[in-house]
């Protein structure tokens, strides 16, 4: 069981990515691509590259049956998704294994598992993964939410079953208001979905988002890769992701991970994987978990050695894990930066020709990203051109590093974030590591003050 | 103590690296540059910038008068000379230490101690570093010769004490050409260099090149960092070099990199040093030691993790050393790829102007380079324009990854050498490490042929 020739069913640097690690085993590349993506640096460097339709992602990059057939006509024996587009598609996953192609990806049962809000949450329940303390499904008493808001303490969050965005949200901080919240709640929630129903959770005021990396053999065997900290968000979108969490020690780090590690060995979990929790007070919250690769690997790749797009591909080929639990050491800090084609403040879209670029260099800067000079960002996709991954012996060290490294890429053209991630670099809190999910779009709005 | 300005006495890769390093320890920076290179990279990046003088390093980069002038006029309270130019100019070193700034560098008597070839051997000896055997100086008598080369064994090699350049160096096979030889040489000599003096030294058929990385406090703590194969030399140039060697074992490097760091203990040696030997069948000759940084530093800080260049600033700045030597790990295989611009068979120098520039990037690649696409290469400098440092866990991850780094590589404009190190990297003898520092010449004939 060896793979000999990869399509890529992705595009930008995360295709490029997927395209290193398997130069470097000796694997040929296919690159798909929309008409938009003829020029684009993945296509230009993979072995061979197949058009798949128009620019528009629903007809090329969503395009199944299309991808089937690139796969078919350039011989690959293995498709990679990438993150993002059908990287989650069970279904997908489920095709290509029936056209006898390798998939680099989980097992489609569990992509569709934990695609699923709720399964996904019961299944980590079942595995022993931490959730927010709430309500068992829906509440429609006003005692009985009385009576679950005792027992996990107040503030208590009273949220839509059928809901999201917000609507049919209320926080709840004593029980005289209950009532009250419990009944605008149900009518929101009418209002916007057609369903009033609602359920109870604890409500974590300024939780961190920490994510475990974990990997499987697929057979039960499973490691843990130690945590990002992903709390620089705007709108749900990570903008600056760590490693180590500036919060978490090692003892709590060996304690979580192994729990996840445990979780994955029991459901013989296969390939890559995050379990991404809110973090507060020194409790851990399960929210999802992402059953492929992530953007921000690189910091556990950074502080790991491990090189895990490679291992991906080691698992799907049906070799064991490369490295025991007991091998992978953490050293030192990393940081990304995800630079965004878009105004650093205002974050509209900035799409145009790069007419200069001029990654950053020098020791233990990494930068991956599809661009060149000449290169015309396409308006149809992700805003996300580059990222700028820096390793540091600490993260004080680490943050130096990552200043120099902004101060000196240059990408002309297009309006870009590296002017957000420097004016971050300049805020204490950030520098201290005390922020989180909710920090960044707070300063932001303290900016437009 | 500390450093608040650095005066960069260098330019190009180097002058950069010396800049990134100061910037991540929150030290301003001073080029200074000739009027050939104002729009250099090192000069855009740096806090100031000071112009020293026409073209000719003689009358700039070498200009110790100008560039004390410009130390005092933008207030530099440090030079770091990097590589090359007046980097192992004692006089240099005493003059910028008597203007009350600091040197990073040795000590200025270690430096004029390892500058003069028979001193330094005779100090490298008195120190406990292996050295060639042979006669102790001066030879006249052919009995005398015949009685040191039956102690060391023949081969033998004749040369003059004057010399370099092999004129009047022999290789004695037997003892019946011992005295032919011996006249043949010392007329030879004489012709040559006026003197026909010559000493026997054992002869070396097919030695590597391999040197270790030193790092003294001046006070007499000293550690190693390992060391380099530098063996693909051509005409005395490195062109490619890697650490470990592919001939150290574990034992080997640190019985002799301990010898080293005792050396250094023992003279109290200060800053960065680099010891270089011969080395055949096991056993190491001492050639020369130099007491700055090397071009290759950065494999030793790949596989070490150790920032070469922030050492040497805080040992100037009075530091201690950042490391004890059970602290360092010895993890991976790194390789680096000197790129020139010159044509990469014939090896004719070609400056000019960069059309397109693209370094590699993604996991564990480095790219040192003043390189941009704009930039013209002055045609009166060293035509190393780029290093190319890639990191693997072990020699074949390492120049798997090194491979497809030097596929992304794009510099147009200019003739390089980046099809060599391709075709290099297709060689067996490169693939296995087997090769002396004679292999890249005699392997560049049998392509002639």
């Amino acid at each position: 069981m060896t793979i000999s020739r990869i399509l890529i069913a992705n595009r930008g640097e995360i295709a490029l990515r997927i395209h290193r690690a398997a130069h470097e085993m000796g694997i040929e590349t296919v690159a798909v691509h929309s008409t938009a993506d003829a020029d684009a640096m993945h296509v230009r460097l993979a072995d061979h590259a197949v058009c798949i339709g128009p620019p528009a992602a629903a007809d090329s990059y969503l395009n199944i049956a299309n991808i089937i057939s690139a796969a078919e006509v350039s011989h690959a024996d293995a498709i990679h998704p990438g993150y993002g587009f059908l990287s989650e598609n069970a279904k997908f996953a489920e095709i290509v294994e029936a056209h006898d192609i390798k998939w680099i990806g989980p097992k489609p049962e569990h992509i569709r598992t934990m695609g699923d809000k709720v399964e996904a949450k019961r299944t980590a329940g079942a595995l022993g993964l931490p959730l927010v303390p709430g309500s068992d499904g829906a509440v429609s008493e006003v005692s009985e939410a009385r009576k679950i808001a005792d027992e996990i303490g107040y503030p208590v969050i009273i949220k839509a079953a059928s809901g999201g965005g917000g609507r049919g949200m209320k926080v709840c901080e004593s029980e005289d208001q209950l009532e009250t919240l419990m009944k605008q709640a149900g009518s929101e929630a009418k209002a916007a979905f057609g369903d009033a129903t609602v359920y109870i959770e604890k409500y974590l005021g300024d939780p961190r988002h920490i994510e475990f990396q974990v990997f499987g053999d697929g057979n039960g065997n499973a490691i843990h890769l130690g945590e990002r900290d992903c709390s620089l968000q705007r709108r749900h979108q990570k903008v600056l992701e760590e490693a180590p969490s500036p919060v978490l020690g090692e003892e709590d780090r060996m304690r979580m991970g192994e729990i996840c590690a445990q979780a994955m060995r029991d459901m013989a979990y296969r390939g890559a994987g995050t379990i991404e929790f809110l973090w507060e007070n020194g409790e851990f919250y399960f929210i999802e978990m992402n059953t492929r690769l992530q953007v921000e690997h690189p910091v556990t790749e950074a502080i790991t050695g491990v090189d895990l797009v490679r291992e991906q591909i080691r698992i799907a080929a049906g070799k064991p894990l490369s490295v025991a639990q007991e091998d992978i050491e953490f050293k030192g800090h990393a940081i990304e930066c995800r630079i965004n084609a878009e105004d650093p403040f205002t974050f509209a879209p900035s799409p145009g020709k790069i007419t200069h670029y001029h990654p950053a260099g020098g020791m233990h800067v990494r930068v991956d990203s599809g661009l060149y000079a000449g290169y015309s960002i396409p308006p149809y996709y992700d805003s996300m051109i580059a990222k700028l991954i820096v390793y540091g012996r600490n993260r004080e060290g680490c943050m130096m590093r990552l200043k120099r490294a902004l101060e000196e890429m240059v990408v002309e053209g297009v309006k870009t974030s590296i002017p957000l991630h420097q004016a971050l670099l300049e805020q204490p809190d950030v520098q201290s590591g005390d922020y989180s999910i909710k920090w960044l779009e707070e300063w932001l709005k303290t900016r437009e003050d």
